[in-house]
């Protein structure tokens, strides 16, 4: 692993392209770096001094170089690639390139950052950049952005693919009281990314939280690798832009490139282990108070409010989340009861009544932390004459501390709330007016939670039949198609997963033949690359007897080319007729995706996925415990659980399933898309009755 | 319509419980009431001056009292009642209750407050409370509640039904200049409640949004009958709390009632032309904008950004909403292509890059808000070295008032960002950090415009057999059973809802001769109110060939009796099997809400109901446009309007169905629950399958 403590702890900051010129960029780096503890050597072929400081023509007349000093380059997009050079032969590893005209802006520019990509290989150098805003460490008081607004220290540190957020967030921290360890403005990404600062952060004792705002994930399976291992000690929130359609359009727009579906992302993020914020505020609150507030234990919350009202409002939101209201238990309210008035109800929500003291809040709140059965709490004050916020908020600071347990406050007025505000900070307890606001931070350490406690199991590894598996997709390349269809079925038998007994008929008599092996009626299936809507075409037979087979083959044969005269029809699939009792169709299908690889996805068939889109996806290759959680996430889940008396369906058998598609997958990769559509699932285990894929065939050539 | 005008513009105000004890309420009432510009007159017997002030002993002894006074009441629970009645013997029409121990506490005070209501209704009083925080108006300086904070002047009026909602806002106010006209904190309402003052500030011309917190409505047609005139003109942003079932079940212990479904709630909001806020955060939002800002024309609108980042998150919120964004057109972008530098994309979102300066804001603004396809923008900036924000605001204001559209702003950043928000606001343009506030603003704006755009029309009177459908309930009644089913499809008959052909039959030779009268073999279903769930005991048969019927009805009746020794059998109905290509299930419902009465459910059969909850609720009575849209806003919707190559369903007839049975529970109210289950729909028409239905017999002996 890099080590990037240079960037952060440089002994000096060299400034290529500094300048006294009001406005520029260069004149701003200077500006900033004032609280830097180290020194700083202006370097610029034109000017002797820079601000009063002496100035180098070039960095190779800075004396005593090395590789504990920084570099930050502002020269030019035509000049950085020689002073990036230069810097390297001067010794130093660590490089902030803020310069904009690369990748971003054109064929000359991407030429451009190839170079650049080139002279750091060589010199293996850890290099920002380029077209960045630049890095902050509060610690040693560097700042080499050349934005305004210099946020407070804290143990959050913050990455951003976007220069503008990172601009826009400096200033508003320092009003809010947000404090950074480290601020990175990734740019082009073109050596280091976001994984290496995942990475690098998740070794760093001192954050204690990572924030990540993220435009695209270039290696997914990187980044799922790299966040899993660090997510287990440090938590990783993550706001992904263009995750709705008019916002991917827009992303593609701003960023030129398509990023991978929200789908992947949304279950890229889920298996690296973070938590994922929807919007600005969420990435915040979120990194606040997992910064400050220690785990929920469990699920169940407590609320403590002197007025009713808002203590509904925030049974609203709790009802909203994953949490849930407390039960607190007949002894803790019977202590509840010898404390309150009469007219008191000493259930959660605690309404401790408008005539609360400050004795009461903080009686009551140590009674209800110390119960059992409360994970955490959320505590609200409106303002009344009877006591004093700031009173309130050293109360709340202690009790939190000394019952080790989450407490999110909405001491909720104006002026005397924001002085109260300040006083819990010191606790680490976030304060918000609305207490929609608080309860999503405390579900927040709730799954945080969840993350911190799973186990990452290696995907099963079924014994298969590889060699069979690659002969049929051979024979597809053979046949130069991308498409197959029913004719491929055999790839799932060879992959262990049940298809229903029968076989390809290339002639009537071969079809009666199949039949005769096969008890009962049969289904017959046209089998073409060319015919994709078999069924809208007369292309398929249900409950065929064996008496009419042959005719069958002929009449579907028939009505096929009729159909489509220049299908290719390789044949008719004649096959046993799949129709277990207490029957679901559900659908289990993979498709490649740019940036994650191979996306597995189960849902139940038809509308369910076409019309509500009641859908689960993971990144293959998906484990045990993956797969069990994508049957029970999706809305539909009591159907297989079996709703309405229906007998439960095997589970384990679709749990099977979900993980052998994904090691077809994983072990094929030039499958571009696949679908076992419909997955007969029974109570008696489970049948892929149709299937559909397609293959990169040049791929495919060159891989096997 | 009562004039609630006197309690917010008294010449004088009675303080009847004046004194300067510290920390009472009779004091801070007197210490909020320094800025009234009338004069104040304390009352309190034990007292010959307050805070300096002349004190008199009783109401009787303030000279000169007349209708143009108002009165605030302060005193114990116990003498609240006698000082009303004195206070009405002085001639004065409006009173503020402020004391409780009323109907929120126990039986003795819910005998007070009934007591206080014979008073007021005796003497016509305008009373607000009892259990109240009291009200404000910000025009006469009057501020007659003990809270705490000042709420600056504005053109927002606030009601609520929590006190320590009021408490809460009443500071948090003042610091984030939220500004209102009135505000009243309703309590008990024993007297006026909020459809009162919804009535009210409808009349008002200053008050240009309304405000209000909800915990229940008493009479929902009331409501809505009221808001839907108001919101004509004036909009109405409602919070209801307790509206998930965590919220419900602390709001039921909060307050001591139930409060109506959630569904209820939702629907007759809706009808209501109120928008429906989620949390505190969402009610300000709502309201400033749209106090502050004209409607959005239609639904299109523009994001203007310095920065790509930010402009792609915005994207999303709007890709969240049920906004679009805009296509500019050719001449609107060329126009763009002009101005900009030419790495500028002239799409939208538009990045006006991060080198924008004050004119480029100006210009680009100019052309995109003179766009025919924008209805609004959201403009974004990060802070930069170019320009001031302080100069952008004034810009953003000076073009959104030339342009007369919607303008929300994100000027992102700390201090600098602050003042320019007190710029924007005083151009009614609100300024947020995160662009998914803002958005919803924005959204707000042309639900509101729907709401305007909407045409109450009346509900269709169909022609029924009203004579036929009373004898059939009342046969019901007769047989002294709540619950009917089948037996009561008549019921359905009568009131023009497709019925399969069949009947009753009694007897073997009944079913035979019922059979013989249809077309092909029919479907029997066993008719009893004991038995629910007919076919899960074998009492339904689908496909009955006539040569069959006899034996059938024997098997059915057999069966029935196994099952449920005790169970009344009335007969087995006999009916034609429905059948029709292309069919589709749908369940008709409707339910009596305590507060709403009928509530009326569309939704498709099975487990879209009861798994996906995918279903659309109306307060009866429902008319077609209401009906309509049932239709359109359930998720499933596009399998009724032909997904999947399908041939489009009969909606004409479930529009006509939904309403007839929307006029059927309205005509009889005595039906608490109803379901046709399934009414089958088809491309020709619909049929109503099964039938359910509850009556409260006594009110239905009662009523007919």
């Amino acid at each position: 692993m890099t080590d990037l403590s240079g960037l952060f702890a440089p002994e000096r900051v060299v400034v290529i392209g500094a300048t006294d010129r009001e406005g520029s960029v260069g004149r701003a780096l200077l500006e900033n770096l004032s609280t830097f503890e180290g020194e700083i050597l202006p370097v610029n072929p034109n000017r002797e001094t820079v601000l009063g400081e002496q100035c180098y023509p070039g960095i190779d007349a800075v004396p005593d170089t090395s590789s504990s000093d920084l570099a930050v380059v502002a020269v030019p997009a035509s000049g950085v690639v020689d002073v990036v050079r230069q810097i390297a032969d001067a010794d130093l590893k660590n490089v902030v390139v803020i310069t904009a005209g690369f990748s971003e802006s054109g064929d000359r520019g991407r030429q451009r950052e190839q170079e650049l990509i080139e002279v750091a290989e060589e010199y293996d150098l850890n290099l920002v950049g380029p077209n960045c805003v630049g890095l902050i460490c509060t610690v040693s008081g560097l700042n080499v952005t050349f934005a305004q607004g210099r946020p407070p220290a804290g143990n959050i540190s913050l990455m951003s693919q976007s220069g503008a957020f990172i601009a826009a967030v400096l200033g508003w921290a320092a009003q809010h009281g947000v404090g950074f360890r480290h601020v990175v403005s990734l740019g082009n990404e073109a050596v280091l990314d976001e994984v290496d600062f995942i990475a690098e952060w998740g070794d760093d004792p001192d954050t204690d939280v990572i924030l990540a705002y993220l435009e695209d994930v270039d290696d997914g399976q990187r980044f799922i690798e790299t966040a899993r291992e660090v997510t287990k000690h440090t938590p990783i929130v993550v706001i992904k832009s263009g995750r709705t359609e008019a916002g991917a359009e827009a992303a593609a727009s701003h960023t030129g490139s398509i990023a991978g579906s929200d789908e992947a992302y949304t279950a890229g993020l889920h298996q690296a282990g973070t938590l994922r914020a929807m919007n600005i505020q969420e990435v915040f609150d979120f990194g606040q108070v997992l910064a400050g507030q220690p785990l929920l234990d469990h699920d169940e919350v407590a609320i403590i409010t002197n007025g009713g009202g808002p203590g509904v409002l925030t049974a609203d939101a709790i009802g909203e989340s994953r949490l849930t209201i407390a039960d607190f238990g007949d002894e803790v309210s019977a202590d509840l009861a010898e404390l309150l008035p009469e007219e008191a109800d000493v259930t959660n929500p605690l309404d401790i009544i408008g005539d609360a003291d400050l004795a009461r809040f903080r009686q009551t709140l140590d009674i209800v932390l110390g119960a059992d059965t409360v994970g955490g709490a959320v505590v609200l004050s409106v303002p009344t004459a009877l006591f004093d916020f700031e009173e309130l908020a050293d109360a709340l600071g202690d009790l939190q501390k000394r019952h080790e347990k989450p407490v999110v406050a909405c001491l909720m007025g104006g002026e005397e709330a924001n002085h109260a505000a300040d006083i819990l900070e010191t606790y680490g307890i976030p304060n918000y007016f609305d207490p929609a606001r608080a309860v999503p931070g405390l579900a927040a350490l709730a799954e945080y939670r969840d993350v911190t406690e799973r186990a990452y199991e290696s995907p099963a590894e079924f014994d298969v039949d590889h060699e069979r598996a690659s002969r049929i997709l051979a024979e597809a390349v053979d046949r130069d198609v991308e498409y197959l269809g029913v004719e491929a079925m055999d790839l799932l038998d060879a992959y262990g997963i049940p298809t229903p007994a029968g076989g390809l008929a290339e002639s009537a008599a071969d079809a009666e033949a199949i039949a005769a092996e096969i008890d009962g009626p049969v289904v017959m299936k046209i089998v073409s690359p060319d015919i994709i809507h078999k069924s809208d075409m007369g292309g398929v037979e249900v409950g065929v007897p064996i008496e009419e087979v042959q005719d069958t083959y002929q009449s579907i044969h028939e009505r096929a080319t009729d159909h489509e005269p220049d299908a290719t029809v390789i044949g008719v699939r004649v096959e046993e007729l799949v129709d277990p009792d207490e029957s679901t169709e559900t659908i289990v299908g993979a498709k490649r995706d740019a940036q994650f690889g191979h996306l597995v996805m189960f849902g139940l068939g038809g509308i369910f996925v076409q019309i509500f889109e009641d859908t689960s996806f993971r990144v293959a290759p998906v484990s045990d415990r993956e797969a069990r959680d994508m049957t029970a996430e999706i809305q539909a889940a009591p159907m297989l659980r079996g709703a309405r008396g229906r007998t439960p369906a095997d589970l384990d058998a679709v749990v099977e399933t979900i993980q052998r598609v994904s090691q077809l997958v994983t072990d094929y990769p030039a499958i571009t898309e696949l679908d076992v559509n419909p997955l007969v699932v029974s109570p008696d285990g489970v049948h892929a009755v149709d299937l559909r894929l397609t293959v990169d065939s040049e791929e495919l050539l060159s891989g096997y």
